[in-house]
Order: C-alpha cells, then structure tokens, then sequence
C-alpha cells in the first residue's frame, strides 16, 4: 500500500480499518491462500527533519508488535508505505523486509521471480560497488531494485517519474536476459513501487505479457477516512486530498481503478494519477 | 497435540506433513478463521538425561523458525506435544506461550474464558504462594493451571490420572462459580492437556453443557508415519505404536476417533485409550 | 535518563554521544559491573497528537535495533525518558521492559527490592482492579509503580509533582512495613522516575537511611549539544533551555549536580529544579 | 569454545560455570572491553540421529534465552562449540551469527578484516555457484569460509584435517593477495575453528607476522568438571576425556598451552593434539 496526500496518522492505514493490510494479511480475499506474514514493514517521510524516509520492519506480525501499535497513532506523515511479505526467496529475517531505501527513495516489491538462485550472481554482476554493497540480505526483490538504482543513478540525471520509468524498463529487459540466459521459464511477477516521499511509480508487471500480473489498484484523488471500521476513499473537500495506490482493493466500492496490466502507474506532487504502458520484456 | 509411543523424531510431526500444526495453522479447516500464530511451543521428555521435560517457544510463527527447523530433525522423544496459540487474552510473548510447565508436568489449552479479567483477581486469591508467584504471563490458561496444579498438589497424594481428574473437576467447578459471580455469561472453552511423559490427561469440555466443545480426537495406537507429506496412523507393528490426541484430525481417515463431548480423554503408559464424563459444572 | 525542555532530536540523546546511554551500558563507570541490556526502553510526548506518550522498548540491545536506529533521527520531543534494564527480577521480556505507562505518566526505575517474591502477593493486594489489572509482568518495578499509581488516583486528586510525591511517600512506607513483616532485611534500592511530559519527578531513595542510594544527578538549565561526540550541557541561549535528569553523569564536567541522598528532584514545566527530602521509611 | 570427547550436558560449558564463555561475554578479561553480545550461537553433533549438526543462534543475549536455558540441561554431545560475536561487518540478525554450516562441517570465526567492504566483491567472484549461493549474511567471516569451502572441495579429495589445513592456507594467502590490491593496510585477525564432529582444526593466525594474534588456547586430554562454579580440566579418568580449544582460559590453571602464533591446533578423533605452523602471508 502506497498512500499519499493529506497529513494522515497512520494509524488510520494500519490498525483502524477491519480491512486494512495488516487484516488483510490474515485473509487476502484475491489471492489464493491468506498471507502468512513473514515479515511487515513501514516507511514515511518527515520534511520538516529531513528528506530521508523512515523505515520500521519486524518479522513478528503486524498485528502483535507493541511498538508498531503504540507508534502508528503518533506519526503523522504525507506519504506513506506498507508491505506484508510472504516469503518466496530469502529467509524470514529484517534485512528483507520492504521496504528497501537508498538515499531518499523507498521501494517495495509484490511478486517473485522463480528459481532466483539460477541468476543470482549475474544480477550482482554489472552493479556498480555502490549498490552492490548496498544489498543486505538474499531477496529477489532486494536485488532487482539494487539492479534498477545501478540504472537509475548511472547516469548522474537527476531522480524525477521519467528517469525511474526507464530504470525499470532497463530492469525489467535486463532481468528477462538474465531469466532467459539462466534457463528460467516461469514469468515473474513484479508489482514494484518506488517512491522519493513526493511522487509513486509503481508497476504492474510481468515478464510474460500472455499471463496475468498480480493485481494493482489506485484510487482518485479523494478522502480517505475510517467510517464504521472499514478505510475509504470519500469525496474530497478542498485541500485535504490523498490518493492510495494498492496490491487489493480496500472494499468494494467502485472508486477503485484496476491499473491496466502491464502498465507504469504514476502519481505526482499535485496528486494527478497517470499511467503508461511498460515498454520491456517485447 | 500430544504424541505417546515408539520414539520419533519431532520433524515428522512438525514440519514433514503438509497436515501438520503448523501448517493447519495458515488453514485450520474446523475453525472459523485461520489460526494466525500468535505464538508458538512444542514440550518434549528425555528421560535418559532426566525426568523434566524441555520446552521451546516462540513468538515468531514456526514456519520460520530456523532454531526450530534444525532441531526438529535431531529430537527423538517418546512423549512431545504442541501448541499454536491465536491469542485471546494476555499479550503475544514467550511467557504466554504453551506448553505451561511445572515439575514434570507440561500443560496446554484450547479455547479461552470471555472477560477473564473479571475474574483474574479471585482466580488467583486461593493459590499457594507456590502457584500464585509461579503464574509468569497474563493468559487464562496458565491462571487455569495454577489453580488445576493447586487441587492437584493440595492434598499431597501421588501425580497419577486419577488425581489429575479430580483436579481439573475441582478446578473446572471452581471457575465456574466465579465466573457466575463476576457476572461472565459467555460459556468457557476448556479443552485442556497434561502429561507426565507417562500418561495423557486431555479435556474436551466447554462450561454450559448445552453447547458444543471445541473439537478433540484420539487416534488409536497405531504406527505414525509420513507418506506423501501426509501424516497418519497406520496399522501397527509390533511394539511400534502410538498414540495421537489432537484437536484436528490429521487427516479424513476414519481412523480418528471424536473425544464425546465434555468428557476426559486418557491414555496410559501402555496405550491404553479411555473416555469418561466429566463431573463438573452440572 | 529524562530529559525536559528544548525540543530535540533523539538521536542526540541516544546514539550520537559517545557517553549516551546505550554506550554507557556497555561500561558504565559508576556502577560494579557493566549494564548487560536485559531491555531497553524510551519514552516521549508529542502533545500536537495528543497528550499520551509513546513508548518504544526492546529486548535486543539498543546499539544493534535498526527500527529504533532508523526512528531515533527522525523524532522530535520536549520531553523525553530512556532506561536500561539490568533484570534483578522478572524474566526479559517486553512487558518487563521500562519505562511503564498509565494514562499520560511514564514510569521507571533503577534499583531493585531483594527477595521481591516474599511480597509480591502483599504488593498486589491492597490494589484496586484497575491497577491490579494494569500489572502485566513479573518486576518489582511494575508492581511498586502499580501501588504508587494507586494511592495518587485514590482521591481522585489531579496529578501534579505534589500528589505525586505523596503518593510515593506512601508507597515508600507501605513497602518498607511489608519488607519488615516479609522478613526482607536488605535495603530497597528506589532510584524512580515520574513524569507527564509536563512536569518530572525523580526520586533517589533507599529505605535504609544509614546506606547509599544509587547515584542520581541533574544538571542546570542550559543547552544540551553534542561537540566532539560527547553530550554536554552548555551555557543556554534564550529559550533553548534543557534539563537532564541522570543516574550517571553524562561526562565529568562540574555542571550535574547530585540530588542529596532520599530526595525527591523535582523538574517543573519552567525548568526550575527543587530538591526536597523524601519522608518516608523514617 | 570447542569442546571434543566424552559426552557431556551442555549446561556444564554453557550456564553452570561463572566462567562460561556466555559470563565471559560479560566481562572478557584478556579483551579491551567487554563482548557485547551481537549474537550468539552453538553447534554439537547427535551422531546417533545423522552425522549432520545442529546449531541454534540468537541475536539475543544468551543469558536471557529461555528457550537455550530449557535446552542445554537436556543435551548431551561428544562434539560442541560455541561462539560470542561482537560485531565487527555485518548487521546483527540470525544470518550473521556462527557457527556456519555446510554438510556436516561447523565454522566459526573469532576475529575481522579491517574494511572488509573493499574486497567482499573479489572474495565472492572465484567461488563456485555452490559456496557463491551458500552465502546468506554479510559478515566478512562467512564470506572467509565461503572461500576456504570452496577450496576444500575444489578437488574433491575428502575432508580431514591435511586437506582442511591446506584450504585454509590457500584461503589465507587469496585473502592476503585481495588485501594487498585492495589497499588494506590493517592485518586481519583470523583464529577459526573447523569441526566435523571428529576432528577439530583450530588457526590462530594474523596477516601480518609482525603482529600479535588474538588469543587461542587448548587443554590437554582431561576430564571436564564444574567444581565451586568453575569449570575446569581434571586428571583424567580412563575414558573419560575430552579436550578445550577456547579463545580465553577458562581458569588461571596451569592447564592450558597457548597455541603459538600463526600456528594450526589439530584435534583428532583420539583426542590426540599438534600444532603446526600455518603456511601462509609469507
């Protein structure tokens, strides 16, 4: 779940509403089988310290961590984003917990490749010492945004919604090389997000343009309150907008806009949602 | 679950079925919802080093716990029970963890008493300094014990399972006069185990007698074994038997046996199965 | 360590000092042996949420928790309590972990009370159920805390550094009546701390008079800065005022002032400092 | 620590003497300062279940870890070895705690390799997909036995304590040459202990000869006793021996033989010892 807009307290996101992904962990009504919770993390900025976002991971549950309960009524922030992790590669451990930073940038992962082992090394292989250091622990996930950051930042251009779409289209054709090099034939599915705390690029992607992605939601430009226990977005009075970006639907309320698969979601500092198809992995 | 019989390495009891507890506990199929592992334990005996058994607990759900993956394969025992707890009353940590020990006894529980903290003070009046300073956590369970250890050792007589009945009768009466004094109308959920290493002593009770227990079965003795990732009791050899009491069956063989409702369910050192009524809460 | 006055970074009161008390408890010099981090916990307000404090507490040292790493440079506060705890009674576990909390008051303590399990039933006893609800682990800290919380809300009084000090007066005596009748000989070590973001309460007690109590100091109202990796008090700027209150001095310098032995220490919301004698266990 | 010989309850090495490894992590007296307690972790041998071992980590201290207290008065083992780390590269969690596993093979490390960073890339290239994937922290230590396992198996001759000695000696001269290029100046600390059950290969080796090595002892073959707390080598009785490789005196006693500079300690399966001169960084 991405959120961003209006000064929110997030615990309104995490704990309040029956459906939120700390709930939905338990029964995620479009997957297949409940999430397991192998790990949960949180990331959110505060500008007025400092641009670099916050992070909090633990690998006990959402739902019985004390310190996450006692803090989430406390921060209040503008962009937010929260990943439940069910375990495909890596162990259950905090370094791979999403989200992952680099710098000012937060990214997290919905997905997997299968068989990562088979191209492991040649992910790691062309990274520049920056990123390749800067990879903590054994994920999929972790190694792919390490591979993404070595494309976005080689160049020396600044960090804007245009520059990252092409670092993930290089990614995404640079790792479908790699799938196919490596022997691997099941696609992989990558629902990414990344975000610097003033604009979200997420992608609803997989490898294999003949599959399904997994699925990817964002709201309008709306409200978002908690009513009777359940989060939603509610038409918005001046001023006090937010838009969610989201793995599942928060209800069933039609305010929520399936992005198309295969398709770059963007969402900007004045809150305006686009999207783009992924130009990779022809 | 409780295991009593031949020796066998816990993995084949943990993590090897696909039915085990751990993982029933993503799926319980006879629960409402999915039990979330709000911790975990497992109690085993070695009686060749000595006659106290061992516990392991964890707050972090089993499936990923890497202690306890690499000591499942190498844990021979003839007496091992564990428990998934989803939280009901006291907070998610080890001392709220299952089993419960004292001297050579482990015990745990199933279900739960609804606004125990009504009736926490007066459950406690009563105890021995013993039992009062031996109660480490803030669930109903190990409060219940402490007063089931209180009768049981009140008297002084020998731990066998006619003193361990009586026990729990005058425990379960105990409750529930003080639940009808604190005004808690919500029947209690009882199903309850204690074993020596020697013998089972296991409860499917609930307080109101018009309403239906939690589920308990007992298998008959009979040779455990793992065949296609499936947990079962087949026919047995020779002096290679046991016996399995469990809250869901293992599996669809009709090979489980229903615990009746509100009755005890012991097995001896010889395998011996027998059922009886409990005499309380009439 | 509580700190009042001057909103400030955490992080300079926790990691960025060199003699920060997460490295003192490494090797704390005052002391006999080093601290072992049987639990670390903190405390702070952010009144323009609301008016009660967050706590976040661990039982993995501090200078290894990268959620508390991560959050320490991104919290601002004017009122601020950290602690360390060397168990002496009670297992290590969160709910052990100080600094407490009821309603808008934060707890700690430093020091212990021999052989607390001859009185732990007696502590408890005279407690109202809101209070013997509240108790949820096993230290002699909680319980005597729960006793003292007792006694301020019992006349349903407001809260203020008067009723506070009576109420730990009272508790001081009750403890050392039941001590004498317990037959617990050794003095109780009373270092505590009490504070609503707006007002702090110290007090540095021992109920043998003819002994030590444990070190306590405060330092002037001044500007608290880190220079050269040291946190230090220097002379203030207007309104960039602070007050410290420590069980250590933070560095040698003659700017901390010891509170004389059984005195309470009292910082107010205008950062004036008051010591006064303790009248209890005469 | 490293313990081979006659069975023994690892509560003797681990909680009963006050000077155990975990109490020395308290106050490590031939050290600057204290062991901190950044992980702990221990591996032993349950031959008459399978030849592979287990081990159990934490990254919460030892002395606090229930589930570690419950376990090692109930485990018995001819073959054991502990470990302390202080963090030196590498974040604190379970991936970088030793000992290290690989088949039937226990590592540990005592000791670091200043700017680790620099060279981790070239360490990793050489290693075979096995060893390469095999890696699943960031510690330097692990990445060393990567190296040294890869060497070990290159050949495909079995392992003993010769071809152990060898690897480590091509493990320690790449390492060296990977220094050089990589412009670490500082030498690195390098005392390992391999076991495979049956026998023991010890390093007590620094880069650069001109430098002291960290300190690594072993006792003869003697009977281990806790007597008055302490835990000590005794004459031995027929049969009833064993031997101790540690990184510090458990005692004053005469007992222990320093094993000199930059020299391999063998143990063999006969409890017989040697020393030998390591063969590398000339």
């Amino acid at each position: 779940m991405a959120y961003m807009g209006s000064p929110i307290i997030i615990d309104k996101l995490l704990y309040q509403p029956k459906n939120s992904l700390i709930n939905q962990s338990i029964n995620a009504k479009e997957l297949e089988e409940p999430l397991n919770g192998d790990g949960f993390g949180i990331g959110w900025y505060v500008p007025d310290v400092n641009y670099e976002p916050v992070t909090f991971v633990s690998i006990n549950p959402a739902w019985s961590n004390r310190n996450l309960r006692n803090l989430a009524p406390k921060i209040r922030t503008e962009c937010f984003i929260a990943h439940v992790r069910a375990a495909s590669v890596g162990e259950v451990s905090e370094s791979n917990c999403h989200p992952f930073q680099y710098g000012n940038l937060l990214m997290m992962h919905n997905g997997g490749v299968e068989n990562f082992a088979a191209i492991k090394r040649q992910i790691r292989e062309p990274l520049s010492n920056e990123f390749y250091n800067w990879i903590k622990g054994q994920t999929d996930s972790e190694h792919l945004f390490a591979l993404m950051l070595h494309f976005l930042f080689e160049e020396g251009l600044s960090v804007n919604p245009e520059s990252v779409i092409q670092a993930f289209e290089r990614m995404f054709d640079h790792l479908h090389t790699l799938m196919w090099r490596g022997g691997i034939t099941e696609p992989a599915y990558l629902n990414m997000v990344v975000t610097n705390g003033l604009f979200v690029v997420g992608t609803r992607f997989i490898t294999d343009n003949k599959e399904t992605p997994l699925t990817l939601y964002h709201s309008k430009a709306a409200h978002y309150a908690v009513e009777n226990g359940i989060g939603q977005m509610r038409p918005a009075e001046t001023g006090d907008r937010s838009i969610l970006v989201v793995s599942e639907k928060l209800s069933d309320e039609k305010d929520w806009t399936m992005v198309p698969p295969n398709h770059f979601v963007v969402v900007d500092s004045e809150l305006t949602v686009t999207t783009r198809p992924i130009k990779a992995c022809a």
